[in-house]
Formats: C-alpha cells, structure tokens, sequence
C-alpha cells in the first residue's frame, strides 16, 4: 500500500424506512430554516417528496424548496440556489435525489458561503480553499454517483464547456439517508446507467497505479463481481431488495475513498465522458458504458497483468489455453459483452451525437492527467471517439 | 444488506514516515500534556519511542509516560493509567504499540473521565453510557487487532477473571499513525497471531448472519484471500513492505465496521477465547488459531452454503467431484492446514493448559451470544475445549 490519509465524516444511515425513522431527529440538530433541493419532480410521484416533507414539518422546519436540478447540474443552477440559500439564511441544505442533486447541493453548500468567484478559485483552478460550507444532509434514491460519502461535486460550466469535478473533504454530507426501497421506482435505463457508473468507478480506480497486490484492488474486484451479479438480479426482478441494497452499498463503497486508498487515480475515461457531456448533453452512466470497451481495447496491452486479473477475477474467465494477451482481452470484450447484456448503448450516435457533432473539439477540449498505463494524446482522444460514434 | 447505521471517526495516516511527518502537528492540536502509553519497552529497541519522543518534543509537549501494559490489559492497569491522567490534567493520550495497548488507552480515557464505576457500568453491565473520554491519538507498532479505528476495547477483570469489549464509538482515537516499517521488528511468532487475529475478525463476520449475497461477505472474502497471501509473503521475507503494509491495512479493514456492516455478529470463538485468555493469560491469536478449525468442525454441518462459499471462494478448492459437505469441510482443514504452515499452535497444551487446568471452569464461564448457525451449550463448548486440549 502506498502512504495516504483517510477520513470520513459523514453518517449514513441504511436500510429500508431509514428516513421516515430518522429524519426528523437529524435535522433537529440544525437550526431553522431548511434549504430543500431535488431534480425533475419525480420524488413527487414515488412518494419521496411527501415522507421528506413529513419529517421536516415533524421537527418544525421552515422549507424552502429549490427544484429542478438537472442531469448535469450547471454552474448557473449552483449559483440560482446559493443566491437563494443567502436570501433565506438557510441553516441546512437538504438534497433529495441522485448524483446530480447530491453535487449541485455540494457546490451550492460552498458557493453560499465563499466570498468569490468559487468557479475560479476552486473548480477551474483547483487552488487551496480553506472554509467550512453550509451543513448538508442527502437523501438518495438512486444509485450511482457515490457521491454521498465523499466531498465530490461534479458540475458543468456551460459558457467554458467545462464539466469537472473535485472532492473537497469538508463538503461531505454530514448525514446520509439511504432506502434502498427507494431505487425500486427508477426507470431501467437509469438503474443500470447508475450500475454502469458504479462498475466505472470501480474500474478506473482499479486500473490505476500501483499494480502491485494491495488491498485496495482487492476489494475493487469484490465490488465489481457484486454490482455484475446485483444488477443482473435488479433487471431480472426491480423489486429485489437484497440486489437493490447491495448496488447502493457498491455505489457508496466505489466513491467513499476505501478503494483509492494507495491509489493514484487517473479517472482517463470519466474525463473524456465529462467533455462528452459538456457538449452532448448526454446520460454519464451511458456516456462511460460507449467509451470503456473502447477506452480499453487501446490500453490494455500495456496493463496485461492487471488486464488478465481483471478476466480471470473479476470475469471468471479461465486462463487455460491462453496467452496472457488473448487472456487480457477476453476481460474487456467481457466487459463490452456485459454493457450489451444490460442494454446499454454502444455508439455516440446513440447519445445524441450526429454528422454535425464537432468530436475533435471534443477531443480536443479533453485535459487528461497522464494515464496509469499510457499517455493518450489528443489524436488517440479523438480516434477513440471516432471509434465510438 | 440489513439496515446499519454507521460512522467512523478517525482520522487515518498510514505509510513509511508518517509518524515524523505528521506527530507533532496533530500533537499540536490538543492541550500540553500528553500521556505517553505504551508495553513492554520495545518500542525503545527498535527507535520508535524516540522518533515518538522528538515528534512530542517538538511540539513543546510535556510528556507524562505510563508504561508496562500487558498482553490482555487488566482493569487494574486502566484505574492505574486513569488516575495517572486525572493527577496530571492530561489533555491528550497517545497509545504507542499493539492492540493491548490501544484498548487499554480507550479504558483509561473513559475511566479518566468517567464519573463511577466504569467497569460496572460499561463492560459489565453493558448499559449505555453518554460521555465524551479524553482525546487519544495512537502509534500502531502491531497489525493484528484493528483497534485504531474503532472504539472497542477487550479488557481483563482479573478479580472475576473476564475478559470481554465492547465498542463505543465516542473512544475512536482521533487520530492512528500507521507505519508499516514499524512492524518489521515485531517477532516472527507475534506476527503470526497477530495476523491470525485479523483472519478470525474476518471470519468470524463473514460467518454470522445474515447468508444471503451482501457486500459486507464480498469483502470480507477479498480481505481474507488477502491476509493468506501477504502473511505468506511476510513470513518469507519480513521486511516485504508490500505485504507488511496489506496486513497492516486488512488489519484495520477487519475492524473499522465496513465489513460488520448489515451483519449480526456473533464472535462465538472470540468469546470462548476471551475466557481462555482470562484463566491463562494465553496469546489472542494464538488462543484463536487452536480454538477455530475445532469450533469450525462443530457447526459447519449447520452452515454448509456458507462453508462451501468459504472453501472456494477463500481457499480457491475446486467443487469438482465433492458433495457439499465434503467441500465445507474440506475449506475447514484447509484452514487448519494453514494454521499449521505458519507456525501456530494447535493445542491449548501449547499455551500453557495443564492437568490442573478446570477446562469446565472456563467453558462455565464463556457467556455466548446465540451462534449464526448452531446454539453453543456449555457441554459443547467443553467438547470443544477438550478436543483443543
């Protein structure tokens, strides 16, 4: 294991009926005035809505609600809910959704408070910032991003075209609400999108220096058989608790820093999704599952002995017969074999992309740190791209 | 996965170098005087007292020491260390060494503090308790008990000869420093027990309930499969850092609450180990190593799925041609077989049982919570210490 520093300070509380058992209690240790977020509406129609606002009202909450987060959560979306966090002297941001609602409330938790330009001084620049932001609380019902146990915020600057992320510790949520009984009402595209972005997590931190045997990986290919196996059983049978809870827990364990430890993550193929995202607009979970298989098929052969554990233990493959190549890539036509298995699409042009998308500018506008196994020039960026679409 | 609620507090710096570069400044977050616990003295033999002493020194610390706690920490030894704490107005203890050492500093910050009789009140009794201990930070020297992040504490009450823990999560150290070169020194035959220790943590979670699929049992199988290899690999060459840091970290994994999780552990053998060590003052690990694949021969029959999942997915031995039962038992022996590779013993003779033992007295003794899969009475427990013996 190479040196690190751990720490996590949020709380989660798990399982089924945790906020109706929960909340009220938890939001009592914060002052009056609740900054209530959430996405599209659908915690209107699942009954989300009604048992968060139960609660709330239970403790004596003053609410004020921020809705319409969107997939992507913009920079101007942040700044819109700060601007009315600061009006309100909202004392506790409560985000109740996925990974988009989760990061908008992260990044308005700060922008609320920092007295700048936040975009600058910590998204585009990555400086030091230095300040405690607004208590947030999560309630999350989908599972995917992770992003309830870390200080993670993902967000999308639409006039620079820049979709980036970073976690800053002190933006964990102070608590975590987790029903798994929530996820049952997510529509089958966007539960195994969600999957898909868990494994992703999972797999780009696996395929990260060092390649030595540490307990990190070893964790990483326990995690990744179970999201294969869970989500199988959650296509096969939505209202499968045990597959239900098992993906949320994968979720959280892919992000809550335990597999990175040691690690020196590269994240080359998040990075490549979060420009196609800056300009297509499209799902992340969909976004990673086109580029992965493709993404590999360029690396793997400088990564053979990982990409050969990765078939062996994690794909159950048999090395018999095989040289450590064939053996590296069956793992990652495994893989591909998987995303179609789950019906995830496999070309850009399912993601929007046509004849007039602009994939060198895409390409082009990619930053990427230096990869654990290559260097990926813009050229290559922009032939894996082609490749996909 | 089983609803939980979890939280961990500490915070974790782990790798060559980090007590210089990190001591005095965490240090320095806390009042004057700190009290410096350790074992034996040979952390003065192997320069880690010193590199202790000028990091405290460093940050102007007025340094009470207390030290000379034994293997399996009495309570007498805690009121001793408490009443030191309580004369001196110790702002900060910092436990240097292995797990006897971190639980007998977590008794003496709650007992420096406490406000009765906390042996009564807390590991007798079992109550609840609400109380903040004094702040401890901790220098681990030993991979084996997991105690740096956790608030548990196994304490031996010589005067009703019981040795029991219990965690409470307020007695997390604020801070472990964790050194893998540390371990280097620690003898052979210590390192062996320890590394036991963290197998039979593993385990012991992995076999309690609930059976189902559930991430907690996926990790606790990677963790396992893990602490075979790099105690192998540790014993070949001791000075592996590779290893030496895994064991270090699965030793920390074993016992941070990630893999316990949804789980409801029972920790039969620990139990009737606990009472061993409390009528022999034997070795943990080494109680451990000659009590499991005896208790394990005695309820695998109740669990064969678990047991199966056990011998394949732990110990990599082929379904092929074997009943159920035969490949549960086969993963038992292979566990006994280990045992036997890395030097444990495997009789109680061995740690010191005699003749004029009272094998009865102490299977009367063992208090055990109801087992995952099979109800332990008094007589079986005897039959398993007399098969031990």
């Amino acid at each position: 294991m190479n040196n690190f520093i751990f720490e996590n300070a949020t709380k989660v509380y798990f399982g089924k009926g945790c906020v109706k058992e929960y909340l009220a209690c938890l939001s009592s240790h914060y002052g009056q005035t609740v900054l209530l977020a959430y996405g599209g509406g659908s915690i209107k129609k699942n009954g989300v809505y009604d048992e968060v606002m139960c609660s709330l009202k239970k403790a004596g909450k003053n609410v004020i609600e921020f809705s319409g987060i969107m997939a992507n959560p913009t920079y101007a979306k942040v700044l819109e809910g700060a601007k009315l966090a600061r009006e309100n002297k909202v004392d506790l941001i409560l985000g109740v959704g996925g990974g988009s609602v989760m990061d908008c409330c992260k990044a308005i938790s700060m922008a609320a408070v920092y007295d700048g330009d936040i975009w600058a001084d910590f998204w585009a620049r990555q400086g030091i910032v230095d300040f405690e932001p607004l208590p947030l609380g999560v309630v999350v019902t989908v599972a995917g991003t992770g992003s309830e146990m870390n200080g993670g915020a993902v967000i999308t600057n639409e006039d620079v075209k820049v979709k980036t992320g970073r976690d800053y510790p002190r933006c964990n949520p102070k608590f975590a609400l987790m029903d798994p009984a929530y996820t049952y009402s997510v529509p089958k595209q966007q539960m195994v999108s969600g999957g898909f972005d868990i494994l992703s997590h999972i797999m780009e931190t696996y395929f990260s220096e060092p390649n030595e045997e540490n307990v990190s990986d070893d964790i990483s290919e326990a995690l990744m058989r179970g999201v294969i196996r869970d989500l199988r059983a959650a296509i096969e049978n939505p209202e499968d608790y045990i597959a239900r809870s098992n993906l949320m827990w994968e979720s959280t364990m892919g992000e809550n820093r335990i597999i990175k430890l040691g690690k020196r993550m590269d994240f080359e193929c998040h990075q490549m999704e979060h420009q196609l995202g800056a300009y297509l607009d499209c799902n992340h979970g969909a976004g990673l599952a086109v580029l992965h298989p493709v993404y590999y098929r360029h690396i793997y052969r400088e990564g053979l002995p990982k990409f050969r554990k990765f078939a062996v233990n994690v794909w159950g493959i048999s090395s018999e017969g095989k040289t450590e190549e064939e053996l590296a890539r069956a793992g990652v036509e495994a893989l591909a074999d998987f995303i179609r298995e789950i019906g995830l699409p496999v070309t850009l042009r399912e993601l929007g992309a046509d004849e007039s998308t602009d994939l060198k500018a895409i390409a082009d506008s990619c930053n990427l740190a230096p990869g654990s196994y290559k260097k990926m020039t813009h050229e290559e960026i922009l032939k894996i791209f082609q490749e996909c679409y």
